[in-house]
């Protein structure tokens, strides 16, 4: 892709995904193609999380005390809070904060609600617009000032296991929805410097976006003992006495949506995996100046056949030529169309097309084609992962010499490499390379195992006496492989 | 009910619908329960939005301009708006609204999207939160400053007839909606005074509350050009001249809810329709020593069969009493209960008790359940739309004496009374009674014809001569039949 901004933008346009033309920077309008996606997507997020999670709704303003109660939690925020000042012509006894992420709003009801190791654990979502002052340039889906779908899912334990637990259980429910999605991910835990403010850790998604940058799409924080203590949340434990709760909390947004649309798209427009795509099929009849109707009539079969068995479907019947049709169909990320044409009816046969690939299949309109239509869904699913997936994977370049790191992500690649995992040294890398350290990974294929769940590391683990290898900077032992990338 | 208001806010609390407690007036946090009896309600709401609307998503926030712009529109909400004067430690160049309704962040946006007549109508709605800086005292779903669901849909039309025609549309749905839901309405044309800043005319629904107050729970306007003028939404006609669109608004809200809370709840709690319950089905094993196993497992297959049908269906398993099941089954609004005991067993029957009428049916388990529930659904559905009905229609009383009006309003009626239909008329009506003029009434039974609809007042017709009457208050010639309540 030439240049990956100005595509990026007109698909969102061409599309119908948004409008940015709304009169405030940062904030932009869904489109009612766009807003179907969304839906689709959070559908498939809501199942995922209905399981074993319950969905509630908080006030989306804060009072200013609130806010303020949690030190590095506030710091980290600050600068980017919107405030509310005014009720009518009156300026307001308190401020008010527009919710950047809702730990302030939920952890002093969460004191109220948790009274004992009883209750424990309690398992909460929303899916809300929350807010940020950005004062970087803006990018709509990807650094906005109303997210406008912020998943967030805040839990509470009685102990630190069940909490550093959770965060594995919360990275597999995540797992499980970019797979859906056939988003590709390196999960890493972030530097010390970079975790959530307030957490004890932060493990981050980041996907490798087609201009060789990486975006964070999602974040699982453990955040140990830190807003129980100065939210007051406690509970009776087993023998009667008061402890403060254990808490972990993990988030999603807009930006989900973004990769969806960044990473499969084309040239021709959206490329979508099925399961969320507004439309599944588009039919289209090829109408001569003879035998339309029939042609509408077998048209409007195959539609309520499909329907029945769950398939989005629309019929393009639009008083065109079919080659505007076609066009609109690969801008659309519809994956399947089927055209019949007179001669197709005759034959009883029609031309399936699908965007992946825009190979043509001849389907036998008397034979289940319902069937063959789902086995092909499956097939443009595990294509769009597969090909992602190699993408990202032929893009990360193992280096053992720093001078070279800047050079090989300028060419659009993210760089692994051995660190010592030590601040000091890592904040100097990132201010040679002018990159970012997105995190520590845990080593590939190597099982975790329960019990070393109760550590405070559970994804970083040290490396073997054999495999033993130095830092790319300061060259003292390394402990960790690092990412290093150019982010978003 | 002895005290309305003490039992509505005890059934928030204790069937947990919402907790109030959060740390701003008039902002309240939904509970799970709660959040799934409003998700069945939206649901529903979609599902009737969907045939023939959009769904779109516009951004929280209004730019003061925007907001501005319609100078008697702003007048009615500039003492309600809340203001977003800071982002971070920054004062904004230009303050920021919170929405109070959508109208001036959608129509700038409108004026982009309407080119030409073939683009028209367009239907759009959304799902959002809104805000009110109510002065006034707040009540949880019903006076709040946080509206938590406001659904509101906007629509754009190239002529005033389909604006009228529209009004009538919308009012069909709503009436699909709330006869769904069982809730009475009494439709009538807010009197000039009273209508939507800015609208040709206004068309409300109001329920009765067991405490003998209306609740305004849904309106429909017709803006006629007045904000396309404002906002320079235009479009190019059949002969090549632009011309200002037609528009209509209407929306819902929170109220919505609380009515179906409200209305059909009693004593012992909450009692929900079938389609909206959050659990439709409770299933209560009675385990006694012996024969636990056996029980579970018929439970477990009841629920399966139940599922399977789309019914959704929970079995209250936690180890404690029946009787405790039984108070919160009650409480919970859930329509229907099975017990299931050792001796139902044996004789393979089951005893299933309805959250209406209490009333205890014996079902026979070898024969065909699962349709014999879903008469019993709609039975209760029919069961609460008809009392509640009839609740409304017996404290519906005509009076033609001004100063009986206040006495019978106060003994929790609504009075219906002729009326000239003049302004100043009307407020003296008000001002004597201290009450409100809800609006003027339709005709009953009395059809509209089509040519009638492009009247700016399509609703209120002149009566026939025979019938005429003289003004409760002016004793002029009456033109209306005018609905008289003490409102919330």
């Amino acid at each position: 892709m030439e240049d990956f901004s100005k595509w990026y933008h007109n698909i969102l346009e061409e599309a119908e995904i948004i409008d940015s033309r709304y009169p405030i920077k940062g904030m932009s309008v869904w489109l009612p193609h766009g807003f179907k996606l969304r839906k689709y997507i959070l559908k498939e997020l809501k199942e995922l999380f209905d399981k074993d999670h319950e969905e509630v709704l908080f006030p989306l303003l804060v009072p200013e005390d609130e806010l303020a109660k949690e030190g590095i939690h506030v710091k980290g925020f600050e600068d980017e809070v919107y405030w509310v000042t005014h009720g009518g012509q009156k300026e307001l006894n308190k401020k008010l904060a527009i919710r950047p992420t809702s730990e302030t709003a939920m952890y002093p009801m969460f004191s109220l609600w948790v009274r004992s190791h009883i209750d424990l654990p309690m398992k909460f979502y929303q899916v809300v617009n929350t807010f940020r002052y950005e004062t970087k340039h803006t990018r709509p889906l990807i650094r906005v000032r109303e997210i406008t779908t912020f998943k967030e899912a805040h839990t509470v334990h009685s102990n630190q296991e069940d909490a550093a637990k959770q965060v594995e259980i919360a990275i597999e429910l995540y797992k499980k929805l970019f797979d859906m999605l056939a988003i590709p991910y390196l999960i890493s835990k972030r530097p010390v410097w970079d975790k959530f403010p307030g957490a004890d850790y932060t493990m981050a998604f980041d996907t490798f976006f087609p201009d060789g940058k990486t975006l964070q799409i999602g974040t699982v924080h453990n955040l140990g003992q830190t807003f129980a203590k100065t939210f007051d949340i406690k509970f009776e434990n087993n023998e009667g006495n008061h402890e403060y709760a254990y808490q972990t909390c993990y988030g999603l947004s807009d930006r989900v949506i973004a990769s969806v649309i960044a990473i499969h798209g084309d040239e021709k427009g959206l490329v979508l995996p099925p399961a969320i795509a507004p439309d599944q099929v588009t039919i289209i009849p090829i109408i001569f100046k003879d035998g339309g109707e029939e042609v509408m009539a077998k048209c409007n079969e195959i539609e309520s056949s499909l329907q029945s068995s769950g398939i989005r479907v629309k019929i393009d019947d639009r008083d065109m030529r079919p080659g505007k049709k076609f066009y609109d169909f690969e801008l659309s990320g519809c994956p399947i169309r089927i055209e019949l044409g007179p001669r197709d009816l005759a034959e009883n046969k029609a031309i399936l097309v699908r965007r992946d690939t825009l190979e043509k299949i001849e389907i036998n309109l008397e034979e289940n084609y319902t069937s063959k239509i789902q086995e092909i869904f499956e097939e443009i699913a595990i294509n769009l992962k597969n090909k992602a997936w190699k993408h990202t994977e032929e893009n990360i370049t193992h280096s053992s010499n720093l001078d070279e790191v800047k050079d090989i992500v300028a060419n659009g690649k993210i760089v692994s490499v051995d660190w010592c995992g030590d601040e000091d040294c890592g904040k100097e890398i990132e201010e040679i390379t002018e990159l970012d350290i997105l995190g520590t990974q845990a080593e590939e294929g190597k099982e975790k195992k329960e019990k070393e769940l109760d550590t405070k590391e559970p994804n970083t683990e040290e490396p073997d006496a054999e495999t033993r290898t130095t830092c790319i900077n300061c060259k003292k032992e390394a402990k960790y492989k690092a990412l290093i990338a150019k982010t978003y």
